[in-house]
């Protein structure tokens, strides 16, 4: 934990759930790890005894009544730990007050004039924006499997349907394939609500003629996937048209500009670039994409004027978009792991040409 | 909003999530609600104009790409506000790093000998823990459909299948039905499997013989259910039976025990006894139940030596279990409503006798 001691902390503890699980491996909803001297240990509550025992192989298993960060605290106070670092994003005011209380009257003295805890920003969340190549098979399985779901849900994609229908039927297949959960809340979002960027599936129907964005990820093996297509029911406007070859020439862009070394703010403004000239930046309303791994956001952020590089290893999401308020939108995902050769698409198997039902 | 004036605080600045749908009505991942004499403004950024603009109604909207809470605060300085509360336990040390950095110098130096940032703990959170006759016909009518779902559910409740596949099937008819989402990751632990409190649907096969647990919930219309049945396939032996009813006997006394003015621990004591009497206290390893709404997990804490009182409007779960790691275990959960005349079982449709597949 180089950048532990770079805090000037001997010790760390941990509390975020995709962080533990990163270190540990355990997947339960409430625990903590310290870190300290080489050593590890996760705090847990009863109902996870089991589940971290067998989850959690090599660490110290901790079960006890009182909060995870609590136990974690006194632990590393108990191994004579003086300073720890914690995750400021990801630690409330009230359970970093927790945490102080738990520390015993000696030792908030002793460190009196500098703080037992140190805050650091997202120290695990760095290290996880790399994958290793276990994590990157998990991820490509993830990418693969949404391909294929996406191509069996073209069936149900029919005017008169609801959006909730679409969802139903892409995420019992998703299911049935072994999937954990949804990665996040499925996006069917068809006629004007294509104009909606978060339109979740509603009980509207599918229009006889419009677009319609379908969004969507699985947890599996514990890891996200991420991808997005827009389809068109029936006859297209030539101006509907327009707007999907622009934002698909935007995407194109922005995949080709993945490699390591390169700015993400380079890789967001390859997308903007060319929404500009067709005159749809202004209704792209959002970044060009994120890194995704245990997280379905994580770093790093492929947002305008991000000067975070790109590295090997990493697998960012890109989607640019364009979404005429009361008309319709488009956008387009894939999942892009950055190799030393340049952005490879692990959606690459589902088409992103223009697609009429 | 007296708790805030009792913060002596003029303002208050609300960034989670559940919080802000609660004042405003806007479902958008992204958003932070400021309050100040008697002014409440929505912030957020262009992914949800549209959206923000159409679910809040009454509430003024504002769209800008810096993040919603350091909006919200630069509303609060301009408007002249000196003092402002926040929620301790829903902002991270950063967030309010980042919100102290959005204040304008003179204030910080003209508030420097008390802070501009005051803590508090739950102000809306409390204010949602009951309900009103809105909220509790949406509460209603997804415990309703809980119970319908599980009827429904029982006939793929067959030996060789897989758990994921009875949550495929259940989850399919929750969206279906017109669902956003399920409230949580749907629990179906089998035969060894039940022993796990928190065992997420798997590839698992469930057994000839064995406990069948299914927990699991919806969000209707922005609410969540929650409910919990324990079948049997195929023939119990006696010590199965016992603990079943051990837990069932449990879960009936707590329900009982429910009514305004009682301490949330007395309803879990009223539980607790039970279990310890058939020696199984040890091996019910969580608290009895919790509040629920906005959020699966929200106030009040039915678990033991918790000394808040019911107050009619409240809505809790009741879910004593019994887990005998390495061999079986058992839950049976209800989402109960409490009223002047005690507490009424919202998912009363679905019964709780013993049932054998």
């Amino acid at each position: 934990m180089e950048s532990v001691s770079a805090a000037k902390a001997e010790a760390l503890v941990v509390t975020h759930g995709p962080d533990v699980r990163y270190l540990t491996g355990f997947t339960g909803s409430s625990g903590a790890v310290a870190l300290a001297g080489g050593q590890a240990a996760l705090f847990t509550d009863g109902r996870y005894a089991a589940q971290a025992r067998a989850e959690a192989k090599g660490v110290r298993v901790v079960i006890d009544k009182r909060p995870p960060a609590v136990q974690a605290v006194e632990w590393l106070a108990k191994a004579g730990v003086r300073h720890c670092a914690f995750d400021a994003g990801q630690t409330s005011l009230a359970a970093l007050e927790a945490m102080r209380k738990a520390l015993p009257g000696t030792l908030l003295s002793g460190t009196a004039r500098r703080g037992f805890f140190v805050a650091t920003d997202g120290l695990v969340a760095r290290l996880r924006q790399v994958k290793d190549a276990g994590e990157i098979g998990k991820m490509r399985k993830g990418a693969a499997l949404g391909c294929r779901l996406f191509e069996g849900i073209l069936e149900h994609i029919v005017a008169g349907r609801t959006e909730a229908s679409v969802a139903a039927h892409l995420e019992f297949a998703a299911r049935m394939a072994g999937v954990e959960a949804m990665s996040f809340e499925t996006i069917v979002a068809s006629g004007k609500r294509s104009a909606l960027p978060h339109g979740r599936a509603t009980m509207a129907k599918l229009p006889k003629r419009g677009f319609v964005t379908l969004d969507f990820g699985m947890l599996l093996d514990g890891y996200c996937s991420d991808m997005t297509r827009t389809v068109h029911l029936g006859r297209a406007t030539p101006g509907e048209w327009d707007v999907y070859h622009s934002v698909l020439e935007a995407q194109q862009a922005a995949v080709a500009a993945v490699a390591p070394g390169v700015a993400c703010g380079v890789v967001d403004e390859a997308a903007r670039s060319v929404l500009r000239k067709a005159k749809l930046d202004k209704v792209f309303s959002h970044s060009t994409g994120h890194g995704v791994g245990l997280e379905i956001h994580e770093g790093p952020r492929v947002a305008a004027n991000q000067e975070q590089v790109l590295e090997a290893g990493m697998v960012v999401t890109i989607e640019p978009g364009a979404y005429l308020a009361g008309q319709f939108g488009v956008r387009i995902e894939d999942m892009v792991l950055v190799t030393q050769g340049g952005g490879k698409v692990l959606t690459a198997a589902s088409p992103k040409d223009w697609m009429e039902l």
